[in-house]
């Protein structure tokens, strides 16, 4: 009898559309996903799935590089959550994951686990991977990547948003620190000093696509390169002054290379410091050593930055205020598959409360990132 | 012939609910107000309300101190607000407010402008005011306050819970910068990086409370009392040592007093550095000075403070990552009337969307808090 009468109002809600007001359509949207919630109430799904812990959040890693094994070990510290799989399109058998008894599995066969994950982490590449991988996969699974060309979230969220309404999912693009920790706190300090001006400051750290420019160079065994932001700088920012501050202004770059025997270093060195986009608008640094010396003392990922908002108040805006959030990361893939497990939860949750479509840290109540309760955040961190 | 149907899929809804699964049961409230929204469709409440900027968010600030003046002069700074009325205890004849042409009413008269304001912003005290303020204002408009007795914030949720569901209206509490920003970020870092530790300092900022208390001793005339982190404190939380911090360890006291002619200045130094709970706990430091000079150097009513989480990541958490939040405002109340402008805004977008009850900081979607389109926003912010 539940049953029956849910299906009556799911389909008088779906016939009945077109007379509502345009501006309701998204709230009709809504309650079309509750009464799908409504109608599968019978079935009682988080019962009847499968897997030893039901209870728990299934995760599956799409790709398993640095970002992969950084989501696989932050999994292991959020214990209301479970690794179910990893895909990867290597040979599966070459390949050793560091959790005993999960299976790692070749990506063609990611469609037997539509029932058997919860949301989909996708671990590859912003330039070629994420732009199809994530609506391919956001039309099965709820998933989450950590898109993050800037000048093309846009075009990279009409696509997400399509493929994951037609399949009825939660996709959460461009996870991470920037973007994601770093966006957000532009938006927050933005929206509360609208008089003001914000700031975005990265480093000091690895840039990998700086270090595999240099490492293109011919005479390049294999290099480093560090973004480091000018101290300078950062102080006129905080002082409230709003300066207007070039790219040289901003950062520095600081490069280690291993110059192949007998290669040309002032040669190598100059192609570095005069390199368009990537060096030429800098003060750059270029420090050659030994490739022992590169592996003993610059092995890490180490990352993190500023964002920093000031902005003016009062009846005259006579007041200045000064908001700053700041990262200091020892590893960059480790600290982003943190953020990103943390929205995984809420985008379970944003699923399993009826959403569907591309979302951003934008989107996301604060409290749907906790394994706690409501009340335990009001009443231990508000 | 669209409300007839409206109000039947109201009314099955309501007849039905005993049906549901108990975990459905929020959908269904959900759906309720939604439906609430539906019936009133026709007539379209936005376009009929009173007011000469039918598209503005119409506010009301209930009290005038300086959280209240500081509301007035943010709503300045957001183009999508107008100030409507300002509520005040005292005649209303006596109190001159600094925008022209906007009413100042006696609080007895707030109920006959429940149709011309959308959000009224609540500015009383969290001793006194809030708590009976907060629930008997809710049941009637959408409201936001600063409740900031952090221990009491759970009952002071539940009392406002129940009035604002009772008015079907959004009730936000213990908004502005801690709590507030503050415990946001405390709830977005323990959330990232589970293992780990938060330390939250003040200042350097006027404590009024302290303030208050020194004043009350016999023999002061004025006084002001700053709070300061101690930067050794700061520095042995930003390594990641997680290091275990005494109240006297965090935080220095600084007093400027000015005493009455021919009092004892030794008894009322010691009577301040070892009052208990204020100063007894402590490094604290007297220094008296003239009326003048207190008038003169120490008028403003700065705050600030940090709030830094240290934790770590990895195979064996070889990785540690420092997360740090700053605040330095010239102004503490207009920085915070700021932080509750902006969550104004989302408390009135939440209405609209068929929200009830009482709402934190922690339920708010990021995107709610700017007037920026989710385009715009994801476009140039994300």
């Amino acid at each position: 009898m539940k049953s029956n009468n849910l299906l009556f109002i799911y389909s008088f809600f779906k016939n009945h559309t077109i007379f509502f007001h345009k501006k309701l359509a998204k709230h009709v949207n809504l309650c079309y996903n509750m009464c799908v919630i409504f109608e599968s109430a019978d079935k009682a799904p988080h019962q009847e799935r499968q897997g030893s812990h039901p209870m728990k959040i299934r995760i599956g890693i799409f790709g398993y590089g640095n970002l992969g094994r950084g989501i696989e070990n932050a999994i292991r510290q959020n214990p209301d959550m479970e690794l179910v799989a990893v895909f990867t399109r290597r040979d599966p058998s070459t390949l050793t994951i560091g959790t005993p008894n999960v299976p790692v599995c070749h990506v063609s066969d990611v469609e037997k686990f539509t029932e058997k994950i919860d949301v989909m982490i996708l671990c590859g590449g912003s330039a070629t991977d994420l732009p199809t991988q994530t609506p391919a996969l956001a039309k099965q699974f709820c998933v989450v990547d950590s898109f993050d060309t800037h000048a093309k979230i846009p075009a990279h969220f009409a696509n997400v948003d399509a493929a994951a309404k037609a399949g009825g999912k939660v996709a959460m693009i461009s996870v991470g620190w920037d973007p994601g920790m770093f966006s957000l706190n532009r938006l927050y300090a933005s929206s509360i000093l609208p008089d003001g001006k914000d700031y975005t400051f990265w480093g000091k750290g690895v840039s990998q696509g700086h270090s595999d420019a240099i490492r293109r160079i011919e005479g390049v065994v294999d290099a480093k390169q560090y973004t480091i932001p000018v101290e300078a700088a950062l102080d006129a920012v905080r002082s409230g002054s709003c300066p207007t501050l070039t790219t040289r202004e901003k950062h520095l770059r600081e490069c280690f290379v291993v110059a192949a025997e007998g290669a040309d270093k002032a040669r190598i060195e100059k192609e570095i410091v005069e390199m368009p986009n990537y060096f030429a608008d800098y003060d750059t640094t270029v420090h050659f050593i030994s490739l022992e010396e590169l592996k003993r003392d610059h092995a890490g990922i180490p990352h993190g930055g500023f964002v920093i908002r000031t902005g003016k108040t009062g009846a005259d805006l006579e007041h200045n205020h000064v908001i700053e959030y700041s990262l200091k990361l020892d590893s960059n893939p480790e600290f982003t598959a943190s953020v990103i497990v943390a929205y995984a939860r809420a985008a379970h949750r944003l699923y399993t409360e009826g959403a569907v479509g591309c979302k951003t840290v934008f989107d996301v109540p604060p409290a749907y990132l906790s394994p706690k309760s409501y009340n335990e955040l009001i009443g231990t961190l508000l």
